[in-house]
């Protein structure tokens, strides 16, 4: 079994507190990318993780583009016959509404029972700081990286990474690199660390309604004039069939089957859907007949209403027949689905399915490929190597039901293997109130990353 | 054709203006029922009211509720053997949200092009000062009035007048009354005075349905645990069928169809559905199939969507599974459903059709009875001769689809006939923004309901 050198180990241990310290100063910033007036603080995130990685000897650039800047940090003192690790991440955060539902401020962090509370802990400031802390070993104890090593730092990933994909194109020669790291998901299991093997992708579509002119009484004109709310309903309950299929015409055109041995090995993981039910606190769970709940999560696309709104929704009553409608619907994606073509089709079935006496339109806000990894070469073993030294034990190899929409653009554009190596636990509310991370994880993953850079160093140079 | 008194049309000539600003200020008070922040200024348009009639010569009081008061005013002079007339209104408002959609605050009254703006202008703050205005005219010129009255406005009839039930069973022998007038509606057309012969019931829902303990990433998640927002737009769906026929069991088992003769009548009214949609903005009109437009409005019950509330629903894309989901639905009624009946069959049908893996809790906010006039009698009579008096022809009989859910209250518990002579328009946007009422409707009722009194005693005491 692969161990933790006792140089490293001993710098994490000494430095887990001012870790932590400088993790919470970062949380601080709410550098909520979806609202504008977020956008001064996402530039502070930025400015703040470029200072951190100047100051452990890095070279560093705040790239600007249309929206929020690239941070990219630069160390390539191994030299030119030395392998390149490229570590991604992102300093964007989720919005942190509903406020309401903290137990403490989504941005003062707060530790409790073990975990460290606040919007951007695990998803994704925290996994990338512990990157940022297990190269700054690496630079105290030994004054050197034992590959050369970018970091590239976005703040869109929570918009759809809308400048990442240019951003690689533009600087694919600088960006090149033998592989990437990307550490922005969960592990199987608390004691379990996880290789994750698959990601779906995503189309996240806003479908308007809008009726009359305005809103109307619902007396003088309810029963003639149609309902935007009602069309609305009826439009999304064609979205699924009564079994629970998606039943937008050509939607599984495209879906490419996962291996069987694949799905094997998935039910051989340790799931209890009572524990999901308990988790989660519901009473039965649902979704696509023919699949386990892991396969559901994992390999199935789904559709999934984010958001409704119209009308009056405040105290008490009011009899309004309204003049518009929302929903935001997301699309979660497989290979070989495609953003763009799931939203033609969903745009198309809508307008379809859409009743007369009311204009629909459909706007496709981001998307993102689904993604399912070759599972071999020296990025893998050593991720294997490096997490087994961390943790103790032989990672699982997972699929995850998020997106990470840019890991195909790394894949594609760098022509680089992806390792992602996640810290995160279920129930860790990533997109909720009282998101969270395991203080362990992030610890033990301090050093994972660190024993990775080495492991990787040296079998690229093998290979 | 009946005319206007002399002396009573000098009197309104020469106070329009007067009687215009004092209602105006009466609708600066911004006496929202449905907001428990504007409890104060419910109170306070009450005071203004009882000012008003004790200024004029009424016995006033104001009558506390467990809600909003009651303001009665009384005038007994004319003497036990004389007939007595009851006006009724209300005080209290609609919200005014969405705020931004005024073209003028809602609560700065406005004059424009003949129409004067604000919240409560014509629902029902104008059509009931015509009435006080009306009384005065009488008591300016002529010392006293023809019959005894008595004004009955109570504070929450937008709220479904939840205390006014009880308050006329409780005070019934002090409400004894020959008549009941209501002016709370609105007129076929411009230049067209009607009376209204029916009205719409309502029971207005609010559906709940929860699914797990916390908003959930709707990557992680999605695809196993039920969407309530999907569930919720999936019960929606069920209520009508395809037809656009309500497709609740039972609904329908308890309407009674209005006379054919009624029909025939309405069909004959100058109704185009073109000017309809041209009004509202639409390119179609939708309801139940084997009905006109009129009948779906005044003789058809109805299943509207009034509010929809779920997940994320600001700028940009958040990928949430929304733990709750809320629907505002209400029903308009027709003679003889019942309220309560009807939000029981709704609750049965809504817990049938949910899906395991959520919880649904359907809350009946309120309701009221559906209502369809005798046309005869007294009141009916001067209703006729005021109007043809007022503005020149003589009224047509009309429905409406709203509700006033007092009216069978008054019925039923005082034993008097209900005329409904309304003064707005269509267009009004009665629980809109931007609602009107016509400037010249509020003089002439002004002058029809100073007739009304004088025709009602006349005709009254002859029977």
């Amino acid at each position: 079994m692969s161990s933790i050198p006792a140089d490293l180990a001993a710098w994490c241990t000494a430095n887990e507190a001012r870790a932590l310290d400088e993790l919470c100063a970062w949380l601080r910033i709410p550098s909520v990318s979806a609202r504008s007036e977020h956008a001064a603080d996402c530039a502070d995130a930025a400015q703040f993780l470029a200072t951190e990685l100047t100051r452990i000897g890095f070279t560093t650039s705040i790239e600007p583009t249309p929206g929020h800047p690239i941070v990219v940090g630069e160390w390539r003192a191994a030299g030119p016959n030395a392998p390149t690790l490229l570590i991604y991440g992102h300093y964007d955060v989720q919005p942190a509404e509903p406020l309401e539902l903290w137990t403490t401020p989504a941005f003062e962090p707060t530790i409790r029972d073990g975990r460290l509370y606040a919007r951007g802990s695990v998803d994704d400031k925290g996994q990338l700081h512990l990157h940022i802390k297990a190269l700054e070993a690496h630079m105290a104890t030994r004054g050197a990286l034992p590959c050369n090593v970018i970091v590239l730092a976005e703040g869109e990933e929570e918009v759809g990474s809308v400048n990442l994909e240019a951003f690689l194109e533009r600087e694919r020669d600088r960006l090149a690199c033998d592989a990437v790291v990307i550490s922005d998901s969960t592990m199987f299991a608390p004691g379990i660390p996880s290789i994750l093997s698959s990601l779906r992708g995503m189309a996240y579509l806003q479908i308007d309604v809008r009726g009359a002119n305005g809103d109307l009484h619902s007396g003088m004109y309810g029963g003639a004039v149609v309902n935007p709310a009602m069309a609305l309903a009826r439009i999304l309950a064609t979205m699924h069939d009564e079994t629970g299929r998606i039943a937008i015409p050509g939607f599984y055109d495209e879906v490419r089957p996962f291996p069987d041995h694949v799905r094997a090995q998935m039910r051989e993981l340790p799931f209890s859907d009572d524990a999901l039910m308990h988790e989660v606190g519901v009473s039965a769970l649902g979704g696509e007949p023919g699949y386990t709940t892991l396969e559901r999560l994992w390999t199935r696309p789904t559709c999934e209403v984010n958001g409704l709104l119209s009308g009056y929704t405040g105290e008490g009553a009011k009899t309004v027949l309204p003049a518009v409608s929302m929903a935001k619907v997301s699309f979660r994606l497989v290979p070989d689905q495609h953003p763009e073509r799931i939203a033609d089709l969903v745009r198309a079935h809508v307008e379809r399915v859409a009743p007369a006496g009311v204009t629909v339109t459909v706007t496709h806000l981001h998307g993102g490929r689904p993604w399912r990894a070759e599972l071999k070469g020296p990025i893998i073993d050593a991720g294997k190597a490096a997490l087994e030294a961390a943790f103790g034990r032989e990672p699982v190899i997972t699929g995850e039901g998020g997106s990470i929409p840019v890991v195909g653009d790394f894949e594609r554009i760098l022509g680089a293997p992806v390792l992602l190596m996640g810290f995160g636990l279920p129930g860790e509310n990533a997109h909720a109130p009282d998101e969270w991370i395991s203080v362990e994880n992030y610890t033990l993953g301090i050093r994972a990353g660190a024993v990775l850079y080495d492991e990787f160093a040296r079998r690229a140079a093998r290979s």
